[in-house]
Parts: structure tokens; C-alpha cells; sequence
């Protein structure tokens, strides 16, 4: 009985944004082989999409088919139905509707295809190459300008009766919050601990704090980065933002760890550069918030993988997906 | 070949609460064959309620043991590990640490034991005899004297990294709400839409409104079966206490969906004799609070098990559990 080699078994990872689409060849111990990108907002048409994508990638595909064997294509999109295959009403995209994407997808590249959302994604991608290796019950929380999720449980990701599961980003933290500025819901999470949110958090507290650096900035600069840099500086109001924003975001940890009980949540995304700024109070009151049994066992841990290839690696990840 | 008789196989169900333990043998079809109760608070030693349990079922296991086959013992339990065959810290019962129950039962019985908590026992049960038939992703939520809950993701409870997922009855749905009269938590669902907290409720409503009828009543008596009496005789205090519980649950549910996106949500317990005047403003708030692409698509529904029944038949679902 021949063995397979697994490290000439690749798989092509896709990671479609409203702006840019990713992709890159993956092996099984997480090395990208190739990559590149094209403009996902220039194309009216899907097809069309599809075949520039193709025009980019087929070459590519040639170049490497004596050396591995390509078992297919993993794609993470806004939106993306993991059951049908299928991207839904996804409001940063131009194809509207329901888009039977990896259909097509098969039908030009004459493989399998298989989709979820990009958090989902993310969350295989920490399982197979990142710090979630070896667990099976773990939560992964995208915090970037919007806050995504990805729930695995019993070693597998949940996906729900419709394949839309692990919305964490949508659920209400404080009832009668902070309006949500494209959803219209009030105090939910994404509202409060994405990039966007923290930026109308420091907006809001450097109107307070007249001394504070942040007013050293135009209205217009005012986003997570520049509150770290502040933070760094000890100034009190940047700090109190990360502090008061890991206070919300704790709070919705505790309530999801009484749910999956899982044994670590991993952060990931451009939130996570303010490092322990945010992390110490994220664990503080996710600790005070969980009843007693949850306490002192929940791992809070930023994510191991590079940012930039971070979606291609989890989209490649779905190829292999048990 | 010679097939299984599945109706000659059974199960000894055993529910374990703080004061009584009721038990039962069950076929494939959800029938109760024998079915009993002893006191679980008379035995200060795990080990005497264990010979006193055998001394009233090994009788029933031999009368059974020529027509069927006992394939093994399911308890549910408080605290009940499901990986590790415990009780842990049990506050209701007088066992206290970490108890070997699995163990114990098998050493006595001669037969395999599986555990786990009363609402995940239920869920269980619920999957194989009850409304959750042929269904792969619900939730069950118990609503009792407390609020317990049994999470089916994929076709299999949801048990975390640590056997204790699904306590969502601590979820914070209010931070910084009604205070628990035994966790100190605040703001938990439990403290709003168990039948405690209807309780609980229904007082401070009163207070406010004298001329309802609940003000007839002295106040040891107020509890949510009065609360109904009085909302079927029209009184709109009576009605405003599970509008008010309802909005809190439906809120709470609107978050459950957003993590798991099951197919249903199963009501079960006390509270649910309260009909529509619950069921109303769950499902209304409920669906004010998803996100778009969950709305209208989770049934809301009460459980079809008797409730007399339900745990026993939940906790031998456990033995048959895939």
C-alpha cells in the first residue's frame, strides 16, 4: 500500500472582500505556495468575476501540477451559505441576490469548491495551522471593522440548521445601546468592539476629556490605531476607551463561554494591536461574568497566524475539513 | 442475519433532583415500562442512596430480564459531567464534591452509566421521543424554578471542552439587572423567566398597580400559576408580568439563534402552562432582535413530552445517544 505524501496534496484558498479577493495554493503544513489578488468591486457580473479570476489563477494551476495534486478550492465570502454553496444578499458585494458561486466555480475550474464565511474560515484556519491546533471546542472572534465569529465544537464548526450559525458580532449586549450604524440594532457587540466601534467610543470620550491626546487629531483620523498610539503615550482617555471597550467585549465572552464552554476563544484582527489594553479588561469581566464552574479555565489568546494570509490559509482550510 | 428486535431493548432512565429521584425502564418507543421515585434527600452518604435505588430496581430488572434486553443506565443529574461520569459541586444536593456517580451505579448494576445535566437530558429526549423528532439543530430551554438548556448542533448535544456547555440560564441578558437570589449574578435570564423570577416580578408589578387582582393574594402565595390565573381573567397587570418575561426571553433567544441558528427552540416546564400570554411576546422580541437573515425562520414551540415523564425518558436517551 503506497502512502500519500500530504505535502504534495494542495488546495486553493480563496478569500473574496468587498474590495480585494485573495488566493493562494496551500499545503498541508500551512505554507502558501503562491498567491496574488484581483479587485473583487470591478466586476458588475459574477461570471465575469469568475473568469478574471480564472485568466489569473489557470497558469498557475499548470505550473504546479506535475510537482502536487490540487484537491480542490475553499472560499470564504460575505454571506456564504456553507450547505448551498451559495453567496446570500451579501451587502458589500455587487452581485445581488442568491449567487450559486461555487457552482460556478466548479464549472470553470473543474474542481470542488466549498464555501463559508470568511470568520468560519478563519476558524479552520487556526484549527489546521494556527493556535487552535489539537483543540476541538474553541471560539474565534474576528475584531476588525466589523466583528465576525467562528464556533467549533466537538471538533467541528457549527454551521446551524441554514449553514449561517456563529453571528456573534450581531447579538445584542445592551439592550437599548448604541444604534448600529448600518444594521439600525441597538448595543449590539459589533458595535462597540469592532475597529468602527471603538473609533465612535474614543469620538464620544475625547469630547469629555478636553486634555486628552485624541483631540490632537482630526475628527476624520480617529480609528483604533491612533488610540493605541495614545494609550502607549499613558494617556488616560485612550486608555479608558480599550478598557471600557474590553468591558463590553468580556461581558459578551462570558455569556458565549455558558454557551459552547469552550476551551479557548482566540482574537483576531486589527482590534487585537492594542494588545494587553484591551486584552486585560477583555478578561477581567469576562471572568466576573461567568458562573462559577467556566472560571479559571477559558484560554484568551490572539491568534498565531499572519493577518495577511490569515483568510487564504482558512479558506484552503475548508478543502480538507472532516 | 437476525435483526434486532428494537422494541425488546430497554433503558433504565433515572432523573436525580434535590428531593426526589424518579427512574424507569424505556423502550425505543419512548414507552415507560415500570417507573418509580425515591427520596433523594434522605441519604447523606452517595453510597446508601445508591444500595437503597438498587434495592427498588434490581426486582424490576429481573421480572424484565426474559422479554428484554437493559441496555444500560442514563442520569441525569445536577452538575452531572458527561465526560467524566461526575457530579460536581452539586448545590442542591448533599453530596458534596466531585462524586463518582457513573462508577458507583456500574460497580452496583453490572451495567454501563452515562450522565448529564437534567436540560441536556431533556434535550436528548426530546431529539428521540419528543417535537424535536428527525431535527439536527435545536435548542431546549427548561423553564422551571431555574433556567436550564440543552444545545443540539449537527445532530449532537453540544457538551463544550469540559462537559458543562449550555448554561444559559446564567447568560447576562440585563448587565447590571435584577440581582440573583443565589448566584448574585445580575441581570441573569434565569433571574427574569423562571418561574422564581416571574415570582419575583409579579411582586413588584402589584406594587405599582393596586387595583390588580394579584393584590387578592397573599404575598407567599404569588407564584407564575396565580400570575396566570389572574391574565386569563383579564387582569392586565397579570398580563403585563409574562409580556415583560417574554420580552426578556425573546431577547435572550434572539442571541442563541445568532451563535447556533438552530432549526427550533423548544420550550419546556412550568412557565409554558402561561400559553400565548408567554409565547406572544417571546416570538415577537425574539424576531425584533435578529439579524436579518435569521428572521421568521426559527420555530418557536412548546415541548410534547409530559412533564412528569420527560426527565426520565431524557436521561434514557443518553444510553442510545450516538
Amino acid at each position: 500500500m503506497a502512502l500519500i505524501d500530504l505535502s504534495k496534496q494542495i488546495a486553493l484558498g480563496i478569500d473574496i472582500g468587498g474590495t480585494n479577493t485573495k488566493y493562494g495554493f496551500v499545503n498541508h503544513r500551512g505554507e502558501i505556495l503562491e498567491k496574488g489578488r484581483i479587485r473583487t468591486d470591478e466586476y458588475e457580473k459574477v461570471e465575469d468575476f469568475i473568469d478574471a479570476l480564472y485568466q489569473k489563477i489557470s497558469p498557475l494551476m499548470k505550473k504546479h501540477s506535475n510537482q502536487t495534486r490540487l484537491d480542490g478550492i475553499g472560499v470564504g465570502a460575505p454571506n456564504a451559505n456553507y450547505y448551498t454553496g451559495t453567496i446570500e444578499q451579501a451587502p458589500n458585494l455587487r452581485w445581488k441576490g442568491i449567487i450559486p458561486f461555487a457552482e460556478l466555480m466548479t464549472k470553470k475550474f473543474g474542481l470542488p469548491c466549498k464555501m463559508t464565511n470568511d470568520a468560519n474560515a478563519a476558524a479552520l484556519g487556526e484549527m489546521m495551522f494556527g493556535a487552535a491546533r489539537g483543540m476541538k471546542d474553541f471560539i474565534m472572534m474576528t475584531l476588525g471593522t466589523g466583528v465576525g465569529s467562528g464556533i467549533v465544537s466537538g471538533g467541528s464548526l457549527i454551521y446551524g440548521h441554514d449553514g449561517f450559525a456563529g453571528e456573534l458580532g450581531h447579538t445584542i449586549i445592551k439592550p437599548g445601546g448604541r444604534k448600529h450604524w448600518s444594521t439600525g440594532s441597538e448595543g449590539s457587540l459589533e458595535a462597540y468592539a469592532s475597529a468602527t466601534g471603538i473609533a465612535i467610543t474614543a469620538k464620544k470620550m475625547r469630547a469629555e476629556f478636553p486634555d486628552s491626546m485624541l483631540n490632537q487629531y482630526p475628527e476624520e483620523e480617529i480609528n483604533s490605531l491612533v488610540v493605541h498610539e495614545c494609550a502607549k503615550k499613558g494617556d488616560p482617555t485612550a486608555i479608558e476607551v480599550f478598557r471600557y471597550t474590553g468591558q463590553k467585549l468580556g461581558e459578551a465572552l462570558a455569556n458565549f463561554v455558558m454557551f459552547s464552554s469552550p476551551e479557548a476563544i482566540l482574537l483576531f484582527g486589527g482590534v487585537i494591536k492594542a494588545g494587553d489594553f484591551i486584552l486585560k479588561p477583555t478578561k477581567l469581566h469576562m471572568e466576573r461574568n461567568l458562573f462559577p464552574i467556566f472560571r479559571n479555565k477559558v484560554k484568551l489568546v490572539f491568534s498565531e497566524l499572519d493577518e495577511a494570509d490569515a483568510a487564504i490559509l482558512g479558506a484552503s482550510a475548508l478543502v480538507w475539513e472532516k
